[in-house]
């Protein structure tokens, strides 16, 4: 249970916020590549905490993204053309590169420099792996781009997906580090899924649905570890690493690819859930890539050329009473994803956390939320750079390992929790 | 005209309201039973007096109206599995029972008692005909359970629909208890509906349509009487019983069967309106249930699966103005029941009466919105039990008779307006 | 740039604002008089200045123009009988006329006279060419009808239509008076377009986009006038006018019809555009009238039997980054009206003007401002008559001229900018 005033700081992300402000700190996904696929392609309209934006890939294949609006009377640079170096608002021509200078106001007597004055808000945009990153916050403050494992390996082994789920940003992170309810609401995909089936970790899960939690500290975030029985008196350990502010992966299955997602603040109501598959050592196969096009896995099928679900909130999640009723899911709801997302989504945009009643199993929850209001709290009082920003931190993996039951997870561990290049995942 | 406090106190009927209170003391009808039809079936969502509650039907037949969400974490209830006796959320396996207590936290060690401490809103819900009635007010102050005779008669005697109506609850009732707007907005379904059609009295309604009101006290409610001219110098009489707080019966017509409504806030701009038809002394004939499913008389046809009527304001209710012009329809808008909707709805989610201009045949109104304050008020005040509850107070029925001008209706009428069983409607 | 408090003055128009009471000073387009094709048709809502009615004709041809609500209890008249002279109430069968005056309460008992004390605000609807006009003001100030030449020349040299607009009716307005745009947004157009293509003055617009702006008092409102280089060192100039306080024509084309619009509030958020085209000498051909009513030029091509154009917001105006980046559309978006609306609703629906950069081409704008808070705070605090109001200073023409580089262009087209019959426009 959380006091009121302690749900709103986590919740509340635009300008301003303390949460906004510790948002602002990091490199944060603000695209797919894919959505820019070319130089001067149509820009895009993104909104990110709380803030309208426009993105778009000028001419010499730089990336921007500036105000949505032209700083002359408020139009939208969406209508815009994009060429020659530069995005041109359709009212009256003005044009912008993508730092937001404004280049030529070409109404303007010749000679005149009153355009040098014009800059629109801007914030950097860098592609690494098959995502466009931003820091929306003090430029002077600028960490090293992002390290996370997923960005760096090669592109035949890795694969990121987008989709727009209709809740705070906080109530689809706190799913993302939810290692209990895998036994629950995942129990048909456990069996079905391509990119889930078939491993020895699957059976730990469905045959003890009591884990036991134990969270450890890790340089960015936490690790949470999740234990279960397995043979011999040894255990089965699922291990999510949390690095702040929003980035969390989920413990591996056999030979499987591994995943995780980023959940990043749209607005204080919608966030973008980012869904990552990869293998650390070997590339990706055509039917793991088709898969996860598909939707399986972590991935969700979209309505064409968008990146919402096609089972969404809307048409009640296309709830299947009759596949709920015959154990092929366990919520009526199809896809691992989606059945995350509907619950999620069915606690409102905000859920109110005075009402909750948390149980032993919630215990990294509850450490993730401590942490995140601390951080938010030092930065905000005293400049405190968070944990997280340093690339260090962010070269985590999740593991699922069968130690004996006298090991510390923390301790059995440490090496597979880090991202090593060429080292197969710790995976059962 | 009212003062606009008494607007907001007569309207709002949430948690915590006076009004709100008022409806909790009685039993309200919560669902149809239709909408639990068997064992195990999926549980239902339903909004009632601005609270969001999950209805179902467990394995041994009992029903439960329980708060929609988690104790745990807000999860909607609604994605459950209704299964070996109780409600089991899809997200961690809590399960619940028809009184919402927590049965089981499968995640909790073994031997755990924290489930014992959660328990969820819940509510009674009590088959009585075909319609599941709650009691949403103060355990301890439970009433008998409801006897209106619609409720009571053999199965083959009786029918209830139900449909969402988009404006508050209060101008929903006026419509159902204002017995001047037949001879103006019916007077084309008077001539054509099925379950209407040829009886003496509608001719009465046609041909006098300055009907002259009197209304008289009710043990639990009011009986509001309109006159009008019949023959040889005697009175026709439509007598209206309103019961408080919502349900009220149309005077009948002919051999036609006798029908009613009730008026059930969802929210302070939305209702349910049920809608029954029954006949104290036979069973309805087939072709009178085909018209009845078809949405003649005071039922409506409604978008398959759904309460919602074909007909609707996102429609523009399929105004016809041919019709309209032709005199099929005297508002353009097809069917009874509909044609009062339309209107109610037309006047915004609460009409502000402040601005209204009552007339002679508005007494019933006046009367009825009169009774329900000092209701509300008493109750808030004084805690005093409002009428209505006991069910003597429900034995009613409406009336429809000639009588010698010189005759009061309430003396003429006395007998005909108790429900009582194996005696045929007085109706003309 | 405004301050916010100035923003809010000239945007807000609802009952008893300061711009609001300004336009009750006008006659005001209410409907387009196709709206209302014939007596005893039906009734049609219009929401205007914020505030809703209902209009009508009667059985003598007679235009009304009421509250949208009974009198009695609330109930929309679009529902009404319009019939006898007068409309209807569905619900009890109350009658208005087209003062707003209660002509019968038929419930209430012979003889009565309750009715002549009920009356429901009304305004007149008078037709001048193919509009219905209104006054919203005090009827003891009430001006003479309205001598616009679009709605003054013989039929069949005149055609209008409306659309609906999503946004605030000054940025709406401000796109009409802005002369430097159309270089821009509008190039692809002015080449294409039939009722635009294959003037002179097309191209003086796509070869110098740096045009110079001179504003000049009009007896109603403004001349905004907008010069561009010609050839051997002679201008080319545009002259909008501006009537008070939102009628403004576009500067001709060749041997084009004129034309031009009517910008008024439906509420703060949204608009109704009215778009005219007439030749002051000559008929329209068929041409013409067919390339109109497909929306080309200033109209738009709308939803049938709505007034909602087919590319609007909720579509993204059918955007074709395809033609857009072949130069056939500047934005993407087909039609120089929804070229210009599309824009204007991206603002916002009320654009934060304490955020815009005006520049040397925004003088037309920054005066008409000027001139609308001058007039509004006037009427306010003094009662002052404002400009606009007299028909004489209605009789105004757009122009589009070369002339002689030493000349002003108030003089040299003086009586150019003069409706005067007979007289054909100044058109290059």
């Amino acid at each position: 249970m959380l006091r009121s005033e302690v749900n709103t700081l986590l919740t509340q992300t635009g300008p301003r916020t303390p949460m906004g402000e510790l948002f602002r700190q990091y490199w944060i996904p603000a695209l797919l590549a894919e959505e820019l696929p070319e130089d001067d392609c149509p820009p895009v309209r993104v909104k990110l905490l709380s803030e309208r934006l426009i993105a778009f890939r000028d001419s010499q294949g730089r990336y921007g993204l500036i105000d949505e609006f032209c700083a002359h009377r408020g139009v939208s640079l969406w209508f815009g053309r994009n060429e020659q170096s530069g995005l041109r608002c359709a009212y009256h021509g003005w044009k912008y590169d993508v730092t937001g200078a404004c280049l030529e106001i070409p109404s303007e007597p010749a000679g005149g420099t009153f355009h040098r004055r014009v800059k629109l808000t801007s914030y950097p945009m860098v592609k690494v792996g098959d995502v466009l990153w931003t820091h929306m916050g003090d430029s002077t403050r600028r960490p090293a781009l992002p390290e996370f494992e997923f960005a760096l390996v090669a592109p035949d082994q890795t694969f990121i997906s987008k989709r727009w789920q209709e809740c705070n940003w906080l109530q689809a992170l706190e799913g993302g580090i939810d290692s209990s309810h895998v036994s629950w609401l995942h129990s048909g995909g456990l069996m079905s899924d391509p990119l889930f089936k078939g491993s020895k970790g699957n059976d730990y899960n469905l045959n003890d649905r009591k884990p036991f939690f134990e969270v450890a500290d890790a340089d960015g975030g936490l690790f949470i570890g999740a234990r279960r029985n397995a043979e011999n008196g040894e255990f089965y350990w699922r291990i999510t690493p949390w690095i702040m502010p929003s980035f969390t992966m989920v413990p591996p299955r056999g030979g499987h690819p591994m995943h995780g997602h980023f959940w990043i603040p749209i607005d204080d109501h919608n966030c973008w859930t980012y869904s990552f598959d990869y293998h650390p050592v070997r590339a990706l196969t055509a039917s793991e890539l088709q898969a996860m096009r598909e939707g399986h896995g972590v991935h969700s099928a979209n309505i064409p050329g968008m990146y919402r679900p096609l089972a969404n909130r809307d048409n009640d999640y296309l709830m299947d009473r009759t596949a709920q009723r015959r154990g092929e899911t366990f919520s009526g709801v199809k896809g691992i994803a989606m059945q995350d997302a509907s619950l999620q989504e069915s606690m409102g945009p905000i859920v109110d956390r005075t009402k909750e009643q948390l149980v032993t199993t919630d215990a990294g929850i509850i450490k993730t939320r401590h942490k995140l209001r601390n951080a938010a709290i030092a930065l905000r009082d005293h400049g405190t750079v968070p944990p997280g920003i340093e690339p260090a931190h962010q070269r985590v993996r999740s593991a699922a390992v069968v130690v004996p039951c006298e090991s510390s997870f923390f301790d059995s561990c440490h090496e597979a929790l880090r991202a090593a290049p060429g080292m197969p995942p710790a995976s059962v």
